[in-house]
């Protein structure tokens, strides 16, 4: 049976799962993929560092792990731009298979990295940047072979879901949410990535290019987190019978791509609004196969191994029968793809709740309701809370409308006497 | 660019969306896979009937289909058992590549077929027999590379899922609604395959194997339908917190099978609970990767021709390669496989919900409760109805407890004097 020579770059949570399964389930493996693996040379940033059951005489510099002879496939799962990059391009430049897990760096240089491994006949896998242990690289790269996907969307971050669904009942704020998931390890200490969208934003990055063939300019991904958002808005949520989830949106509107990430008002009912914790869920919409939904853990040490290790079993079936570059990273011939312009998020439509703090007196709404409408916009239904006098809040939701005008609109009513604060505008799910 | 001649077995709703799908999205095919294909063959049943859209100059016998020398993949969307087993084995001889959504043949000559498959160095694809465009097959070959199946277990019969959602509130008799789910197509004429429970022990019968890497056989999968169920069955589930759904399960217990199709009062709050109408869904339990659970449409010409043309699409990559061969249909490989034994039903444990029909008489549940001690099984809760001094129903919750124990307990309390009809014994999930 053939051996495959691993070299790993990175040995924390991910990586030292990787080298404890691969050793562990050696047997599975090769009764799946007909290969073993040997992991062969481990990077590490700290070399003193304890990493129980994983031998330490293997560790060395990057720069050894991926021009290493005894090395056939590398995987990166350091994490990082700068480094991370240099590395893979190196290993491919050195003729050896990638398998990475680093979402950020594919978000933003999958381009140059995919090209190059292709050039240079070298597999790159990937599975693990997205959801975890959920197959939706996969499946947007070989199970939709015939038809056009319309939309991927998903709950792609664990963290933002966790703290979402503890906020869930409109009793938590948002510290508190974020102060009880980092006790538990949900949240990192510094939670910016998590929570202000920018990790579901280079996820969903990676998606739109496989689902639309395209590059994404993941400059011009619009990314709202959840940090702004108030018990209040949950609690409204419930009373319109909606769940407010972290949603990574990719769409194709007019051959262009609309890439997103931003808090959305769910309804209920919809599978995806049942989805808590730090589960991931993505959804993809197309035009034969209809709405697939695939659901399951998109973090952890084992999960994510998990699809690192079906990546590398994939490398090792085109390694042993000759067939390297059988899929193209990119999921589409290099001749199939073009360059789509990116859509900008004035342009979407949809409906929107509004949640304003105003005065509580005669005529506001009136004025209110005013504008909106000089811009275009209706209003589905509105919650104006019990007359105490002072200020309250009034949640207004409308029907579909042009983002830009509801911009337009929030200005004008920004400087309305009555209002106080800045309005909160939160997307309501249109079905798609 | 290469093109791939194919032959189509059977020209109804599947095989015509297979023809219109193959000439309709042939770009974008050939962009994800780098191949064409042409339909040059068809064999219909019936020459004189209409197939819009599907030239009538292609259709021709079976057996000249398979012989054909301008076929190189061959599609068997004709159904049945014998004439579909003959087929497939003459397209294997005669070097064609397969796809078939056949999941009847393949419940019961799998072993054959895909034997024969790897032995002339041909491929067969079947993503289309179970779930439709869902890519479970897939994901269980492919993305579960390293880890150990612990379970499967979903909705993957539509219909009986379309009929249990029309009957969920407990208003609703099984005839009514098998009447109406037929009036909209989702039921046959005759629908005992898919009510009672054969068409889903068929396909779960292909996913054990892929699971669990052993052969299984057909006839010892335990097999229960829904016609049973009566409307109050649903009202106490209601009451209970819990759902009733057809479940497919697939488990290993102690190097032995459990496979088996029945009702389920499955809790509320699990996400395949929510799962409605002719929705498939497919929980995959793996040592490493978790939970994984994958949603969508199980059937409908479209979906499953878009997972026809996935394996297509797989088999062109592979025969552009020469990498035929690549992934066994076994999902092992060969050496790896080992023949599991069936474990019997009765040896399942978990909780009972059981209803029985007994006089309204003092002593009646004291005399039961008895039994069931006798037996070993513990009660979790009762429903008894108001008395009203005729027959009632009495509902009893059960702990843990062995199926084989139920059964006995269940034949000595049909013989108490006060009990009326046969009781109604439905399973608990117990969260597998």
């Amino acid at each position: 049976m053939r051996t495959i020579g691993v070299g790993l770059l990175g040995c924390g949570v991910v990586g030292s799962a990787v080298a404890r399964l691969v050793r562990e389930n050696a047997d599975a493996i090769a009764a799946r993929c007909g290969a073993r693996f040997e992991i062969r040379k481990i990077a590490v940033k700290n070399r003193r560092k304890k990493h129980p059951g994983v031998p330490a005489r293997l560790f060395t510099s990057v720069d050894k792990v991926v021009s290493s002879p005894s090395v056939d496939l590398v995987v990166e799962v350091m994490g990082g731009e700068e480094e991370a990059f240099r590395a893979i391009m190196m290993a491919i430049a050195n003729k050896k298979h990638v398998v990475t897990a680093n979402k950020l760096l594919l978000a933003k240089r999958g381009e140059e990295i995919f090209s190059a491994a292709i050039a240079a006949g070298i597999e790159v896998g990937f599975e693990a940047a997205v959801a975890g242990a959920v197959p939706v690289i996969r499946t947007l790269k070989e199970a939709v072979a015939s038809g056009t996907v319309r939309s991927v969307q998903g709950i792609i971050n664990g963290t933002s879901n966790y703290i979402l669904t503890s906020m869930k009942d409109g009793t938590v704020s948002f510290a508190d949410a974020l102060a009880a998931a980092q006790k538990l390890g949900y949240a990192e200490a510094d939670p910016t990535f998590d929570v202000e969208g920018t990790d579901a934003a280079h996820k969903v990055a990676i998606l739109a290019s496989l689902a639309f063939g395209s590059p994404v300019d993941f400059s011009k991904v619009h990314i709202e987190g959840i940090s702004g958002l108030a018990p209040e808005d949950f609690e409204f949520a419930r009373q319109f019978g909606r769940v407010i989830k972290l949603l990574a949106v990719a769409r194709m509107e007019e051959n262009r791509l609309d890439v997103r990430v931003h808090p959305v008002m769910v309804a209920a009912a919809r599978p995806i609004a049942a989805v808590n914790g730090v589960t991931n869920a993505v959804e993809i919409n197309v035009s034969d196969a209809g709405r697939l939904m695939l659901i399951g853990p998109g973090a952890g040490g084992n999960a994510t191994a998990s699809a690192v290790i079906a990546n590398m079993a994939d490398i090792a079936r085109d390694m042993i029968l000759g067939a390297v570059g059988r899929i193209s990273p990119f999921g589409f011939m290099d001749r199939a793809r073009k360059k789509l312009p990116m859509m900008p998020v004035g342009e979407i439509t949809g409906g929107y709740y509004l949640r304003f703090t105003v005065e509580d007196k005669p005529g506001v709404l009136a004025a209110m309701a005013g504008i909106l409408g000089d811009n275009g916009i209706s209003i589905d239904s509105v919650i104006q809370k019990g007359r105490s006098g002072g200020v309250v809040p009034l949640v207004i939701l409308t029907h579909h409308a042009k983002e830009r005008d509801v911009h337009t609109a929030m200005k004008k009513i920004g400087k309305l006497r009555s209002t106080r604060n800045r309005a909160m505008i939160i997307r309501l799910d249109n079905g798609e």
